[in-house]
């Protein structure tokens, strides 16, 4: 397996990976099953989409090729269908959320600067990239955004998303500076679900204007 | 009337429909005869919007025929002002409603075939087009969108867009292709309607993570 | 200063004033530091975004000039940490909200007539630029906008935006219409907090369909 293939397959991995989130999410909504495979599509594609259209790249990446959206669809009804059987296997999917969200971010950063884009934006095109999508699913779900108030998530994207483009511009090779980028990403977010880390909250105890 | 005329005058007739529809969801949360009308704008226009978004279509529809905006603030004020002296004659407006679906849903596959798209993303733009202003609409209400729980609502407008665009496919003139996709999306909200057809649930009963 | 840097450097109060709202919001929901900062982000940039979008300028505002997130992320910081000691100066916030309302309306509409869009639309450009913001803001928050509820906040933007693009279809100078525009946008907006004027509500008391 050559380099691009390599990647081409993590990348739909990972947008299996958050299909699937969003399926779980839609299903604990009690939507019915064109709203599951909805908010599949919405938070599998969104991230990339939201991208895409910042940057004026077109085709957005899965207009370009539905290759996507057939492992959504696939993603979405498996979900359906094994969970009528079994519980699904929560700390599997969090590890392979972890994976995706680490994938995405060097993914999006990357974009961002073979755009031309400066550092920062790349840093947060990266960010945009790996946790956009799971905000999306949480505003269809009526929720203020899980990612917004709870645990290391898209400050992991965010960091992840700095070491890769720091190590880029020093000028080390892809090879190495987009897995050490997406590890940082994967490890912390892994070591915020074991020891519960917490970004520290702001309560602003004020009545509304 | 030349065909050309007949489908804007369609097209001006759907975006009114979906305008009332905006502006009578936003009553129901007692917002101001301002927040009538932006809700009123986001229904008629969103579905179009994301489309010509996505698919990179300059100007968007509405930025280049002011002729729409009128036609929904026309329709928002109307609605207004004859709710304040009858009630909304439901029926008629969901009969309405599902013909805007059909025919925005063809139309918006349409396009994004004229684009170049692939035949499922054809599909997916057509349901975009005649379905994300209504979700767009319950995301403003803070409500969760009543098209991901209920009813064949996208699913009607998926199935209506796929034929259509098979027999596009199978080279039919559009004189016929789109008709009969229209009708099949117009038909099946109604039978859903009438007999209280529901796409079957996926509910898990699960922790939140 | 000449024109142009105090044009840039006003705008860029106006977003940090933004970016202080968003902070406030956020920090009412309880979210994490880094949900301060996504919301402040969003708030702040979210009309012009959406403006520069639809009207397919690349690149967006912020993407082109990272001096605008440097200015947010700086924003929403010393909000977390002023509030850790003093409760948030609530006037003199409102007065600068209605100062960046006013010129954002301006600035939005001016961009939408130098595209070339039609006079309907440049009010409408300039109404999404200055309060598309506090929209995503409140969705971010789960709550129902507020300025599709309360008060004259953006129909204060569209007044002023039309005004401003009525004097220039007559053909006055830039140097008056825009700050006459704005300062119709920031009085309007005065006026309505201080006598607490509200543009008639439409309650339809109807059951949900």
């Amino acid at each position: 397996m050559n380099p691009a293939s390599l990647i081409h397959a993590l990348d739909l991995f990972g947008i299996a990976v958050f299909a699937v989130s969003g399926a779980l999410s839609a299903g604990r909504k009690s939507m019915d099953v064109f709203g599951v495979i909805v908010v599949a599509v919405v938070t599998a594609t969104g991230g990339g989409t939201i991208r895409d259209v910042l940057l004026d790249r077109h085709p957005v990446f899965w207009i370009g090729d539905p290759t996507y959206l057939v492992v959504i669809l696939v993603a979405a009804i498996a979900t359906v269908i094994f969970t009528r059987f079994q519980r699904p296997p929560r700390v599997s999917l969090l590890v392979a959320d972890a994976f995706g969200l680490g994938l995405f971010s060097i993914v999006g950063a990357r974009i961002a600067l073979e755009a031309g884009a400066p550092i920062l934006i790349a840093v947060l095109m990266g960010a945009i990239t790996g946790s956009a999508g799971g905000l999306l699913r949480d505003i269809l779900c009526a929720e203020i955004p899980l990612i917004l108030r709870r645990h290391i998530y898209a400050v992991a994207s965010l960091i992840g998303a700095t070491v890769y483009v720091l190590l880029e511009e020093v000028g080390l090779a892809l090879t190495i500076s987009a897995p050490v980028g997406a590890a940082t990403v994967f490890l912390l977010r892994l070591a915020a679900m074991k020891w519960n880390l917490q970004v520290p909250s702001f309560i602003l105890d004020d009545e509304d204007p």
